[in-house]
């Protein structure tokens, strides 16, 4: 954790939260204006977001070339800066550049067109701007709706949203700083609640759409189907399928801590 | 884990293992041609490579355009192909394009320039294509080598490759199935042989280095230092400075098992 210096800025911050927000989708995306409409009420708030879609980039950072941050005007009163870059890139530079003398006080991001229960946690650009938010010592959730498309309906994600905030800036996280909460595309009175569980064992089955383009090149364009192999009852997946919000805690250490004393034969003279 | 069909291919593949070699930093990074002569002694070897340094690229997918994979004449009499997409990309086409009727026994992914150690798994395009192979089932190991250059000297990373991959052919991985091996540098008198470690915490302190490109408008070129934040006795750091090969077994599953039950507040109804 980064040391506390406290000044003006700060002393403000403490009665009237700092809140970043950011996503995958690009700023134009539904999801991002339905989470800032739920961030403003709990604080001051500042959007940086990319400028292009980003679904699935995962935890890239842009090392090749330089990257670039514009200031736009799309949510009124709220400042909102587009980055040219990756979703991780986007908290590093509101962290570094924009917000370099302020501690944020919470990042959240999303809300994300489309799942990322289970293993898609790895590959979403959403949760990775989360996670990255979280390995530098800010508390960090990321909300995803069941639902891919444009016109979506995120008024049951809102109304749970504004609740896990408010847990969220009242309670804390005890046990980690990273919440990976996916909301059932579901009207708001069938969803049955929230649920803390944990992330489903799955995989995809890929199938590549393979084709031929004008040049008579051979491509291949990345589709495939999610296989559940989890029959737990305690998991994302579960709770989904049975109308819960899931949330998942979340950490970014990856060791295994069974396998640190089970494989003895690895340790090599 | 897939069901095992058993065929021509895989029958023949009992006696010499199918190995799956990729890396981030491109086809013609010495460190993969490293990597390539340790497989070859091990087994059948099938190279898919990214056809562009994709250092930092995480998990990251292609989802927004098609991909391409051309052969290539690289490794003499070892079939190699380049992809365009990001390292993961690179063991999907593999495992499903490629590969599709075989059944690959172990993916090794680098050697990569420079050190993956502590929480650079997460931004690592080595680590996550190796991690991606480990979550469609099959044993995987990602190399790195801490020394950036060109230049590097691989023969000392080489020895203990072998040595390496010799154990987990033999005698496998238990507990999970990925390891993240990285590597002093250091001539092969120096290290004192390998380490089964747990992934130190740390984070980057980031900077940007911030100019003004030939139209006037501002950039921003992502830079930092690594900042280690952990002084247990049993992390890859501590060993890696010790003077020993780290390896760290590791998982994709990211729930954070204490959080599950310290959290009541976010059961919300």
């Amino acid at each position: 954790m980064k040391a506390l210096f406290l000044h003006a800025n700060q002393a403000e911050s403490m009665s009237k939260p700092l809140i970043l927000v950011t996503n995958d989708d690009g700023m134009f995306a539904p999801g991002i204006k339905a989470l800032v409409a739920v961030a403003k009420e709990f604080g001051e708030v500042i959007v940086v977001a990319p400028n292009s879609p980003q679904s699935g980039k995962g935890h890239a950072i842009t090392l090749e070339h330089p990257i670039r941050l514009h200031q736009v005007n799309v949510f009124d009163d709220i400042e909102a800066y587009e980055c040219s870059g990756t979703p991780v890139d986007c908290v590093k530079l509101a962290k570094n550049i924009l917000l370099k003398d302020r501690n944020i006080d919470l990042c959240l991001s999303g809300i994300n067109h489309g799942s990322n229960a289970s293993i898609n946690i790895i590959y979403s650009g959403t949760m990775s701007a989360a996670m990255e938010a979280a390995l530098e010592g800010t508390v960090s959730v990321g909300f995803s709706l069941m639902n891919f498309s444009f016109d979506a309906d995120f008024s049951a994600a809102k109304t749970y949203a504004k609740k896990i905030v408010a847990q969220v800036l009242e309670n804390g996280i005890q046990g980690c700083n990273l919440l990976n909460v996916n909301i059932p595309d579901l009207p708001l009175a069938e969803i049955k609640g929230t649920k803390v569980c944990r992330q489903a064992e799955g995989r995809w089955d890929e199938e590549f759409m393979e084709g031929t383009d004008p040049r008579g090149q051979k491509y291949y364009w990345l589709t495939g189907k999610f296989v559940l192999e989890d029959q737990r009852d305690d998991t994302d997946i579960k709770a989904l399928n049975d109308g819960y919000i899931s949330i998942v805690p979340s950490i970014h250490d990856l060791t295994s801590e069974p396998a640190l004393v089970s494989n003895p034969h690895l340790n090599i003279d």
